[in-house]
């Protein structure tokens, strides 16, 4: 099947389509600020509507309000995922231009929220019209579940699909992140590293206290930290007792999958502008451990006076961030229990454990329906293979889409971004140029989980034909 | 000599005394924000003319203004400090009323800045105006040397006192620290340490990296934790190689002078409420430790993301800011250099150290004229006998103002703070009836200064008979 004329469609709407992106990309929905969250969930809501995609809305409790939209027909069904949210924009004088200026240089799109994942929004939405126009009728049902909370740790969606679980019933998930590395290769992966995210707290005095008294008054902030560094060592390797014996050894498939990446070292470290690995990795050991090592990043700490001027005080209370990503067999409650034993066994019984979200790592094969159509699909637009990755470093609320029925529902996530997109920090931006390609690539991904069949020997859902009713919802309906 | 008519003015004005010290607190005078700064230095200098002191204003390059002010007469001289800045106010939403509302709730005066120090500059001008109303000119010569950097190390004041080195020469100094302890005893402090104020840095990747990067990218607030934590031991002991052999002894006389001091432990951990002292401390050991001991507080963290909302990052940089308390024969330049040797052994070459400000240690006798004064005046107003601490666990630029002769001016430091009056923190305050006490005691002193003869053999500059002549400065005249 030729996609000439779906090509040109969007090429002859490229303009238009980078608009839309743009105005997305001017409303500032950080889900953590949570200011302007309605509105920016009417606009996809209605930008849905006008391409033809039957939508409801939904919200829980006084969450941001998930979107549902179901367009298309034949046998198969597939879960499309995306998100309206963006991350916090940081220190605003971190950026070159405004975080929701969403102005466009040398090609690149700078918006906190353009990587991710409001071009993959845009881009997978473009891509049903343009598949609309130029072929008709879409041949498999896609069902777009967006929501706003993935800034939050998606309390709403855990609650809205576990209620729901009928809906996410699906053959297959389209995930939103992604990028093409340093060399330009796209990235493809087919799970996503599990997380959990913990807060530490250590108390002092019932207030900062002049550090005259620092001879005697127990300071939570060396509380804090000589805590802490009983939970790595100055190398990096994670030294809380017994949490290595938690991790399941790499299957041979994916040590098989592992051998093909590579990562482009010398890019990523000029890019990062670092001057080395952790542990001075490199080659297939530092492709082993980015993928399928276990991570404890502190995200953050703060204690006490650190804005500008000397304030010398004895601080009240000490807190850090962190952040432990998951493998398999990890599981946030295994880490949460080692971590409190740890730091028991130590004398650190004073410090507070706070769990601030969590989600499950998601795997799936490489030979998946799902998996194979973006494969294909990346590998044609792009003109060469992408890479594959069993498990991506990062964590999203994947779980709550594609494990809530058994056998999980099989993902591929890929995104608009590349290398330089900095999707957590100041100057996220995206190239137009990706986010077109990004909707050339879409268009072939919905033909071909329409004709390709699966040449894996079972694929849970192959039998499931009937496009599941809206959901009878315990969830509230909109506001 | 009977101070009957001088208490009858200071009870006659008390309300005007209070209504000056709260239009004074109400100037938002933080250093370190750095806006009215101009304004309160000209209330403070017009307050000093209005009742005789002969004043010039003084600025260093773009610093704040230094008011010196002249009274008196007589063959000895004083030079009295103040300083009209306050801290910052830390979080807002701590203070019960605003930082700047000055208001007056259960005979407290709420403001920052209320203990340290404007209720000791406004006490101090008030009992000269009540001593010359009542007793006519004051018997001796007193310089005010008010400065606006306190928060900031003096930094004009130190390069003022250089370049004026004349008008520092004096029989004793009034400083404007000190409190009352929980038991109402007020403290007499005849000295400081000193204080090194540092800041630490780390640094990783350009900026704040998606935490997916974790397993793989070095982390600077791991790196800045890892360094920090061998500074001290978890039980909160300095761990510097080489630091505790610069400590000199206590020497027999300070020993003598502890010995008399005693902590009111359990008033101290209710007014702080914490549960225990460092290592277990109580009795004489509690009390040297706090007087004599060095201390390394961490008086602020700072490091990826720590406001609301979840923001899994690898932070770019991670700083903390570190005090020593110095005590003999400490300096400034021993411990960063031991620090920095420290951390280069054990591979922390890559931890930036950042010097923000210091200042040396005091210390001088309990015989001195100004000593004797203060402490004699305090016994009759307070009809108890003082805790004299040979060097207060605090630190301010005595330096600048008794170290630039040789040998170094005598101090007396005493303040209008009580046990709760949380200098640094939120709801700093004083009691108004210590501010009236502080005038009564401070008109005492100013008679015994000229009337009493040091019973020490040698007392520096007994003999110095003339008022020193104003400044011939290299410093810039007022702007």
């Amino acid at each position: 099947m030729s996609f000439i004329k779906f090509d040109r469609y969007v090429d002859r709407h490229a303009r238009s389509f980078t608009e839309r992106l743009q105005n997305l990309c001017r409303m500032p929905s950080v889900a953590a600020r949570g200011s302007g969250m309605r509105v920016i969930a009417e606009t996809v809501e209605q930008s849905m509507q006008r391409i033809g995609i039957g939508t409801r809305s939904f919200r829980v409790g006084s969450g941001y309000p998930i979107i549902y939209g179901e367009c298309g027909g034949g046998p198969k069904t597939f879960v499309v995922y995306g998100h309206y949210d963006v991350q916090p924009v940081g220190q605003l004088s971190d950026w070159s231009s405004g975080p929701f200026a969403a102005t466009i240089e040398d090609g690149k799109l700078y918006a906190r929220g353009a990587a991710n994942s409001k071009g993959d929004l845009v881009a997978r939405l473009a891509a049903v019209e343009a598949y609309q126009k130029t072929f008709g009728k879409l041949p498999v049902t896609l069902r777009f579940i967006i929501e706003g909370e993935d800034g939050l740790g998606s309390p709403s969606l855990y609650r809205f699909t576990a209620e729901n679980a009928e809906l996410l019933k699906a053959d297959g998930c389209l995930w939103d992140e992604g990028s093409s590395d340093t060399k330009e290769t796209p990235i493809i992966s087919l799970g996503f590293k599990g997380i959990t995210f913990l807060e530490l707290r250590a108390f002092g005095p019932r207030s900062d206290l002049h550090s005259k008294w620092g001879a005697i008054v127990p300071n939570p902030a060396w509380r804090l930290v000589q805590a802490l560094a009983t939970i790595t060592s100055p190398k990096g390797v994670i030294t809380i007792d017994g949490f290595s014996s938690h991790i399941a050894p790499i299957s041979d498939e994916d040590s098989e999958v592992l051998r093909a990446i590579e990562l482009d070292e010398a890019g990523l470290k000029r890019e990062f502008r670092i001057g080395g690995w952790v542990r001075a990795m490199k080659g297939p050991m530092l492709v082993k451990e980015h993928i399928f090592g276990p991570t404890c990043t502190i995200c953050g700490i703060h204690t006490g006076h650190t804005e500008a001027g000397a304030k010398t005080v004895l601080p009240s209370m000490a807190m850090a961030r962190l952040d432990f990503r998951l493998v398999p067999d990890l599981t946030a409650q295994i880490v949460v229990g080692l971590l409190r034993e740890h730091l028991d066994i130590r004398g650190f019984k004073d410090i507070e454990i706070i769990e601030l979200g969590s989600a499950p790592l998601a795997k799936s094969s490489a030979k998946s329906r799902v998996a194979r159509a973006v494969i294909e699909s990346t590998a044609e637009v792009y003109g060469k293979p992408p890479l594959i990755y069993p498990m991506d470093p990062s964590s999203g609320p994947v779980g709550a889409v594609c494990g809530v029925s058994e056998p999980p529902t099989p993902i591929a996530s890929f995104g608009t971004g590349y290398a330089g997109s900095n999707p957590h920090g100041p100057n996220e931006n995206i190239r137009v140029e990706d986010f077109l390609k990004s909707i050339k690539l879409i268009g072939r991904v919905i033909h071909k989980l329409a004709a390709s069949k699966s040449k894996a020997a079972i694929d849970p859902h192959e039998d499931s034909k009937s496009t599941a009713p809206l959901p009878k919802v315990k969830t509230e309906p909109r506001i």
